[in-house]
């Protein structure tokens, strides 16, 4: 196994002649497979290799990471082609990502790392106060994890460090799905976290994604500006997201309803740390079962919030995923009391915040419903965006008064 | 002239046999004149005037009011056929628009109708405590004036009524440009406002739009979290949206640029009530030119917001203002300081979120820097839209970090 962080010069490799450069020059992050020449010493460089990438005229670039073996061949890691890449260059990226994240936070919980955004493509870190979970989706972050940890805890004084190896990206670079800890102690039980006046707890070692979904943060706070005296449905809870965010924001009660019995227990332990559990009810089981169970009780609640897992994940999924947000929107609709708020998510790249909204207007309409939008919102800013890929921002939340 | 609310039955005016007859059905609000039979009848009838929508079939399918002299023919005032327009329909709008926004605010400082998005089409009226300002944008509006400040003295118990008739889209519609206290007496100076924090003085009868923009209250609280000890620049400042906001974010200090002294007089007397006017600043001039001439301080700033009028108010105009806009970002973006932040606003319609995030970048890049999207932000909560209008949203503010 190479090191990660060789020493320069670094290999080189090239854009076909009528691949994009211009893009790339002006900040686009990726080389598709088909742009990259892959010649025999291209194809036998090891997943996640640096190496200079060149244009047609064998201009230096920039310093890329190549893998041959994923549709996005080579991702630029740093537009200086001349730059080293090593632990000095990590944690310098990692220090101007938390510089922004101390900026927005009063506390240390938030997305430390967004890939590509951040300048660390494939590379997604999730800081838990003292403990950090890296999700390693492309190659280079792979080979680079010791070094990624070592770098964490310099930076941030973090003293855990978690691998979580379940992104649905690792299937694509052909990497492995184990979640361990890779630096420190484990996690003494699942960790407090606090947001938007709620208690949250995340299980850094079994939870979905890293445990604790910090994109939503600002459409929670939104969401719990709806809820004062309201009866509140979390379908698709988790861990409370919602929810709980509702309750401090005043709400009178919450159902929340998850598949998951864990997530639902841990929900359950947020309520009783905000000293609420008396207001905090939970069904679990599937939600469109759930929706279609709870109509015969009519608009019984101020606000119904779904944030559901993607349903189009990928363009194939496209139709069937809009079919499902719209039946979502259609089950939902007919629970929320006149004058009351639904708030319909959605985490798909493939639904575009046009398709999306549309599908949520047929569902509402299909319902007998009608609503104004009130709030469009999308990752919070620790989710930063290149405008170069900012057409799929993943998350879209919309609030609509019916 | 005829009275604002006539009694029933109403007239009808019918669809064209080719007219979508099914959006309407739907909740699309409006009827474009080349979709109404316009016989003799129709286009006698006069500006404003209450009808019963009938479809080609002759199938009522909902009251309108009529304005043969505008593109948009008809608008869609309920969508039951048979419903009665009057005093008591207008306070039923009126309260369900004012529910939402006591939900959402403290204090009684809003936009309390929007329009189409409110049941109200063509109305817009904010509120500013014991005032309301109206901009009656539609013939309907300008005929039931009356009974409009009746119904607001009633439902929100305003003392002070004001007419606003600078919107452009008076002029579509016909109207006159005047602005004039209708009910109660005069304001007494500037209307102090609080929001996100900050204070506001908003001049009601003189000022730009209806004295304030309350639109952006979600964009100056955002804009306010990054200014913590930065040095802020406020460039198209008006009163002191974002400048004063950032203030009360924990700016350092503070520069507001706007070509009206007035504004900025009101922008000024906002730092000193809120204790800050040392460290507020305002430069009186072209917005272009007082970027020019601050160049040669260099990245001297941690936040520059740009927020202009609208650059692109109509499709014709479209690719003039997006170069504006790119100018904007060009001029702007080399007063960032590295790892600072700018924000960019855009209030045109034709501008859609793609074109004029497209022509931010473009700047951006232009300038030698480059840029992640930490924030897109629209128009807030008390700015409701409808699904179907929801593309030409006109409000967009985003947040790069350079």
């Amino acid at each position: 196994m190479q090191p990660p962080f060789p020493p320069q010069p670094y290999p080189t490799v090239r854009l076909m002649p009528k691949a994009e450069a211009r893009a790339i020059r002006h900040g686009f992050p990726w080389v598709y497979a088909n742009e990259l020449v892959l010649d025999r010493r291209t194809k036998g460089l090891p997943a996640g290799a640096l190496a200079v990438l060149e244009d047609a005229e064998r201009r230096p670039m920039a310093v890329v990471t190549v893998n041959t073996a994923s549709r996005i061949a080579a991702r630029v890691l740093d537009g200086d082609p001349e730059a080293r890449i090593d632990g000095g260059w990590l944690r310098a990226r990692l220090a101007r990502a938390r510089d922004h994240r101390e900026r927005l936070y009063d506390a240390p919980f938030y997305r430390l790392v967004h890939a590509e955004a951040d300048g660390l493509p494939g590379l997604v870190i999730d800081r838990f106060g003292d403990a950090a979970v890296v999700q390693p989706n492309a190659a280079w972050t792979e080979t680079a994890l010791p070094e990624i940890a070592e770098a964490l805890a310099e930076v941030c004084g973090v003293t855990t460090v978690v691998k979580n190896a379940s992104g649905r990206s690792r299937t694509l670079e052909g990497l492995d799905e184990e979640t361990v800890v890779i630096r420190g102690p484990a996690p003494d039980g699942p960790v407090r976290v606090e947001m938007n006046g709620a208690v949250y707890f995340a299980d850094l070692l079994g939870g979905q994604k890293t445990g604790l979904f910090y994109d939503q943060r600002p459409n929670h706070a939104f969401a719990a500006s709806l809820a004062r005296d309201a009866r509140v449905l979390d379908v698709f809870s988790h861990v409370g997201g919602f929810g709980l965010a509702a309750l401090a924001g005043g709400a009178r009660d919450v159902t929340a309803v998850d598949s998951s019995a864990a997530a639902l227990g841990l929900a359950t332990k947020g309520a009783e740390a905000m000293g609420r559990a008396a207001d905090f009810d939970t069904r679990q089981g599937d939600a469109f079962d759930t929706l279609a169970a709870l109509a015969p009780e009519g608009p019984a609640f101020g606000l119904v919030v779904c944030d559901p897992p993607a349903f189009a994940p990928s363009k194939s999924a496209l139709e069937a995923g809009l079919r499902a947000y719209e039946r979502i929107a259609r089950l939902a609709a007919p629970l929320v009391e006149e004058g009351g708020y639904l708030v319909l998510c959605s985490c798909s790249h493939a639904a575009d915040l046009a398709k999306f909204r549309g599908a949520c207007a047929r569902g509402i309409g299909k319902a007998g419903r009608r609503g104004q939008i009130v709030w469009t919102g999308f990752a919070g800013p620790d989710h930063p965006v290149l405008p170069h890929l900012a057409e799929s921002g993943y998350l879209k939340a919309l609030a609509f008064r019916l």
